[in-house]
């Protein structure tokens, strides 16, 4: 825990500086109070190639520029998770450094479409704050926004992170607690403009299922499984200059309860389960939103994670050639749910009702698909 | 293997939906189908620079822009290899998903260069498939295409496969070999158009040999060997968007016979094979063909590879600047054939020949080489 | 040791040609010999991004197009290291493929600003060559310079590498040691022609410090630690075209001493404490210099590494907007030099003083920083 880190005694003659930061701690993120995070990013070709080498993601909107092109974007876009991760892994030093788990996120939706070569900046306000009853951490609500070179929001979320107070004797009084939507608005769900499906070639994503095709309380299992490797949960987190302590330095956790060891970024798992979501999903064009999202267990290198999607909802957007659906991702470790027992929910000994142990993702989220077309 | 893998009982109220696709049977791989596969891709200078990052090669073809526009090119061309893996990737869902095995690969020529930023689109016919004595899996034979954003072949090969069946009880009735010719001829062979060595600089590959310093029966050792890790082959498959089970998925693998682990790519070993032998064969422009080429033997994650280059056969093109090479590529894993005992086929006991244990590929293609300049 | 691994006899009618080069030999490197690195290297926004996910460097220079535009530059640069990393990597196959290690650098001096797309040829000048006394082995000179395609310098420096010779039987009479500046003087230091600073804004790069705030004697932690996996040290010395056997070869390196296994090429190592001394230097533009660097001990798959920075000098550069800053850069493993004893230099049951067996990084290096504005 970083208050313990304090610096030791250095030799003589040596004055030990503090240009360094600590991160902030919980009593440093006063509701109201604005962050610009620093280092914007260029997201280029680059970064996509790579992403793509560390999930495998097929969605093609964000690997053929042809497709997108006849579909009226101006080339490939950049993959929505990548846009998240950036936007993300930004707000760590600020945000989470001093975090000990990311609770949720709610609210997330996305905006104007992200072109390799555009420079994202992130910003975030704290929205709520309220200190456990411990004294020694509280639950920080942030409401964080990625916008481009041009000003134009390109997504825009809430998440909450359970952090560590820098005093833990010192009561904050912080007790505020913002009221986030159970599911994104549909009016607040943007379809990126421009789009006509006119030209939509099935051929492209080798999909047979259209929007009617998806009936709320399916479920699809994807069946393949992907295991993770040190090296590659880091290149991720690395790759969104993502720094946060838990994914790196096993040298530092290997003496910290409760896993001793190198948890992989939450963010990793969502883009290995959602690029394993195309066998299933292969029409799906873009993520228009995130109405909640758990990082129900902790992953490890050395896992196996799976994926199934349940439907929960058809949404109609008022367009005769696209639609979207509420889906649930639900991400899996060491287990194969397409033939194997597992459960999703499970009542412990207390009577609690908690995550099975192997469920390491609960992500409720709605995407664009197209309609069938007309005759 | 996945026919017993199916889908288990659900939690009621949950409906299993069959959306995803566990891909191609030996049966539904007829004689005569013609297969779109889905995924075009945009090949991009990041997906080179991974490329590059995992397999170090050194032809400047595919890495210096300025030695490809003093040949006549553009820019720097995509790696031969690259292309093939992409386009190879692509046909996994439709082709592999359910094979055990790569057999083969005949008659594969490259065609129209590839450059940054072009797109990638991968069709199959199936041109043979045979019942094996099983009963249980056949062999499929298929030509695969790979062409541009403007129609343009980039190449095209001929590979079989070892496919499970869906139905080990009901003969298929399959019996249909294809002829594939032993070796690609030489009127196939596609000089890329406006080449023109007139400014080859030997100084920029750092080689001293030209085409007729090359003489059939040479061996040559490459030297240097590359331990491979299980995250790197991991991320080389995911960029070429590959995903079959046996290189990803350690749960399901820890049960299955014969390796009860992850197996590298094979197209892997290639590239790392191909990227060697750049010390002694530093004039080589680019891969005109594969006349053959054969994975002997699986390689695994801790693998160190080793290669050496047999000279074939010179092959004159009907130019003064530049010939053909036709050199068998073998790729060893665990010893260093430079300085050790290395076998290359053995027969074993029951008298039958076959590749020494320690042989991963037997490659058999053809290479663009500059002649010698005159005075 | 190269000399020592012979090719061994080779299966009747098989010739075993000598194309491939075992690399140049102490005695090969007389001083005076320049050589023309081969493989010129396209660095492309591609490689900045693999680079980026091996190291996770913030500095905005390098991953912000905008804020490089805002500065005067045409858009975001080539990360200073990889810059080296690439000239290094071309001169492995002629200088060090045979070097027992890498003792040191001096007067590396940064020129012209690299974009991506831009090609860097690499070319040395063997300057100094002294036979050691157990004439097995001597020490080389060399002065090596990175042009880019227009000619330009991008960087020079002077290293010196202890090499195997090819005849430990007769001595080379070489004995030659160039005088080395113990720092490159100031006189020398570029400042990126057309660098403008009046828009530079502080919340790019978060950072609260200035040049006027640094102060000789001062110590920075730089409070992070970073865990190094195998596959990542590969992948970034290949991305270097970096083909040292020490780096990859797990099966040669098993039976040779000391180490018995794959060592990090000691420039990843700097890649890694320069990005983690990101936080305390945040302002900090690029390097100008690198006045010394030792590799104080090797690196191994597993270490955590960890960086602080000592400044030494404050120097000015006759400019209102900026100056420069001499720092010593100081990389240690597998204990937090922040909250952990550590020593740097020891002295040993012999009286001589070495570096302490954690601390494998000593670069005293030069950077570009901003001054505070005025008014």
């Amino acid at each position: 825990m970083p208050r313990e880190r304090e610096q030791r005694d250095q030799p003589s003659g040596v004055r030990v500086s503090g240009k360094a930061t600590p991160g902030n701690y919980f009593e440093d993120l006063v509701v109201g109070r604005e962050l610009i995070h620093a280092t914007p990013r260029t997201i280029t070709e680059g970064d996509a190639a790579v992403y793509l080498s560390l999930t495998s993601s097929r969605y093609p909107l964000f690997c053929d520029a042809e497709f997108a092109r006849s579909l009226g974007f101006e080339r490939e876009l950049v993959n929505d998770l990548l846009v998240f991760h950036v936007v993300f892994g930004n707000t760590v030093p600020d945000i989470s450094l001093n975090a000990l788990a990311n609770l949720g996120y709610a609210d997330l939706r996305y905006g104007a479409p992200v072109y390799p070569g555009d420079t994202i900046t992130s910003t975030s306000t704290v929205i709520g704050a309220r200190e456990a009853s411990s004294g020694t951490q509280g639950i920080t609500w942030v409401r964080t926004r990625g916008t481009n070179q041009r000003g134009d929001e390109v997504m825009s979320y809430v998440r909450w992170v359970l952090v560590n107070k820098r005093d833990p004797e010192s009561p904050s009084g912080f007790d505020d607690v913002p009221v986030t939507p159970e599911r994104v608005a549909v009016s607040d769900l943007v379809v990126p403009e421009g789009l006509d499906l006119s030209r939509f070639e099935p051929a492209v994503t080798g999909g047979r299922w259209w929007w009617e095709d998806y009936e709320p309380g399916e479920r699809i299992h994807h069946i393949e499984g992907v295991t993770v490797e040190e090296a590659e949960h880091q290149m991720a987190a690395r790759l969104y200059q993502n720094t946060a302590r838990a994914h790196f330095n096993a040298h530092a956790l290997k003496d910290q309860p409760p896993f001793h060891r190198r948890v992989i970024y939450g963010g990793h798992v969502i883009s290995v389960a959602r690029a394993l979501s195309f066998n299933g999903l292969e029409h799906v064009l873009r993520i228009l939103a995130w109405n909640g999202g758990t990082h129900a267990n902790p992953t490890f290198a050395g896992d196996t994670i799976f994926a199934w999607s349940d439907v929960l909802e058809r949404i109609d957007l008022g367009r005769d050639d696209a639609a979207a659906l509420r889906l649930r991702l639900v991400a899996v470790k060491n287990n194969d749910p397409a033939t194997e027992e597992q459960a999703f929910r499970v009542t412990d000994d207390n009577g609690r009702e908690r995550y099975d142990s192997n469920v390491v993702l609960d992500l409720d989220y709605t995407v664009l698909v197209p309609r069938r077309p007309r005759g």
